[in-house]
């Protein structure tokens, strides 16, 4: 598992649009405690709101890494950037990246780490543990974020329940599979980066043996009904074993993001189907509540979407940025105190 | 995908036993035409039956690989057998190897292939395409070997169809997931090590369109019902978009091999698991037989087993070592001609 070194300086060099800086504005959103400032070249546009800082103001603020939060056209590097870079290496930060380009690659910038004994973490690649499932049983209790398709809001979702358990007084962390979740967390495994023989297995170590009352909230990828990530949901699933699921999805979505020749399935084929997979490890796994990605109703539309959907399925129906997701959680804490009576 | 260079030289080392050689009797038995003869110790107590034949011999005869054919303990190269392996790579000769040391990372080696132009094949490592997969249907049909298990006879069931179908008149290819089946076919994908975002699309990538009348037959790796393996076995089963399955069982394994905690599931559970999941990537998908590993079974056991079996689920149970596998291939053949019909 990758463990990164916080508090972190931000780095969004010349983002010209809120896309480019999905990752600095997701980081800075889900843990402003750790972001002490953020580093940008004049040109750019866009702001976390967090203070300008320079490099060495950040390292005499307690900074552990520079944080690359853009995501340049293309994935890879510009060489204007290198500089910044370079000076944060000398400076003593480890730097975290997400870009397709390996920073390990750059022969200079890996020397001038390996001078200032830092680290260069390629959270997009990473040297991911190779580790088999073994299936067992593990303490604590788990729930996972599944989708009808990609790109609809598991992260989101697990991470707003992540706090709306803790706000409940309910012990819960959050265990993050995909590169910017990660970089909240200052931990997880890019799953989808690990070899396939592995899945399961690293999955399992994602989420380790635990308090009876504690809860991981972990972040799902992919969807079962997707043909190109159908296995690293499967592998995720299993090797999380969850004791209860939160389905996902985004109203409207008719075909999935990308694969227009695939329907996405109805809340009820998938909420069977994950079910289904999910038993193979945990024959006690409950679906507890539907997350919705309602960006496309306005508020009669939404209001009359989730009673009906309540209405078929007998689940809450949430959407995290219409009202939050309390209700799931009140639904997992329920669950617990059932599974405690059982 | 790997493509060999046949012929080989297969090399035995000193094999204490026929399970050590597994690799070396399989390609002898599956490939003979595509090798030249055994290159071993004087200590070797296996035998693939192929002449003795030392490096230079080989070269001379036309040999394009040196094959490591032995497991040793632990999956490391013992050090007394660099000295052959040095002097087949400055004869010219590629290695193919499937052991857990990568040859790449003996630096003598790797220097030497260098030099003399040749490959070292880590067959179990490899560096894979990074495709992600699309979903599109492609032409020509393929059959899938899928199992309630591991290690159960999906490899040999694969060849053994490609054998019968060619022995038809049907042209076939068999196309290989894993090491060994790689070094009989002399190309392939060892889909295990491939990078889990990418596992459906390298299957789409081995067994690419093809003519109206041709059937891949393509080697199942896992199961859907194993908790470590699922993931892979969803991968492959999507990016093969099989026209056809094979289901394959050992008769009397109750327990997953290595699992004993998780029960094989029945024959009927295990094929709609298979048709519900394949259905995503070919809604035609339809399995045609049931292959079936019956050593634990005397010949009045297999014959009333596969009377029961064939009765309850009415599809054709055959052994592929206790009858041969032609009513698989049969069914295979005339699924085409419905398919042609429909």
């Amino acid at each position: 598992m990758l463990v990164l070194r916080k508090p972190y300086l931000i780095f969004l060099g010349d983002a010209a649009s809120v896309a480019d800086a999905k990752t600095a504005l997701g980081v800075a959103d889900w843990c402003p405690d750790d972001v002490l400032g953020e580093l940008a070249f004049p040109e750019a546009a866009v702001s976390t709101g967090k203070p300008a800082m320079d490099i060495a103001a950040a390292v005499a603020a307690g900074a552990g890494s520079l944080l690359i939060g853009i995501a340049p056209i293309g994935g890879r590097l510009p060489d204007h950037w290198l500089p910044t870079l370079m000076a944060a290496v000398r400076a003593g930060l480890d730097i975290v990246s997400g870009l397709h380009t390996r920073l390990a690659d750059i022969p200079e910038l890996a020397e001038a780490a390996r001078a200032a004994g830092v680290q260069l973490h390629d959270v997009r690649h990473g040297h991911w543990p190779r580790v088999t499932g073994t299936g067992r049983k593990r303490r604590g209790q788990r729930v996972l974020t599944v989708g009808t398709d990609c790109a609809l809001g598991k992260k989101y979702t697990a991470l707003a329940l992540t706090r709306a358990l803790q706000a409940r007084g309910v012990p819960a962390s959050f265990r993050a599979t995909g590169q910017t979740g990660i970089m909240i967390a200052g931990s997880g495994v890019a799953i989808d980066a690990v070899v396939s023989d592995f899945i399961a297995g690293v999955a399992e170590q994602l989420s380790p043996d635990n308090e009876a009352g504690h809860w991981d909230v972990i972040e799902g990828q992919g969807s079962l009904f997707h043909p190109a990530y159908a296995g690293v949901s499967l592998g995720l699933l299993h090797g999380s074993q969850p004791d209860a699921l939160v389905l996902c999805h985004h109203a409207g979505r008719e075909r999935l993001d990308g694969w227009p020749d695939f329907p996405t399935p109805s809340l009820a084929e998938a909420i069977d189907a994950y079910l289904r997979a999910g038993r193979l490890t945990n024959p006690a796994v409950r679906c507890v509540g539907i997350s919705i990605n309602s960006s496309t109703l306005d508020d009669a539309q939404w209001q009359a979407y989730r009673a009906r959907v309540e209405a078929e399925l007998g689940l809450p129906v949430v959407d995290p940025l219409r009202g939050g997701v309390d209700r799931l959680a009140e639904a997992i804490h329920h669950h617990k105190e059932s599974s405690h009576d059982a």
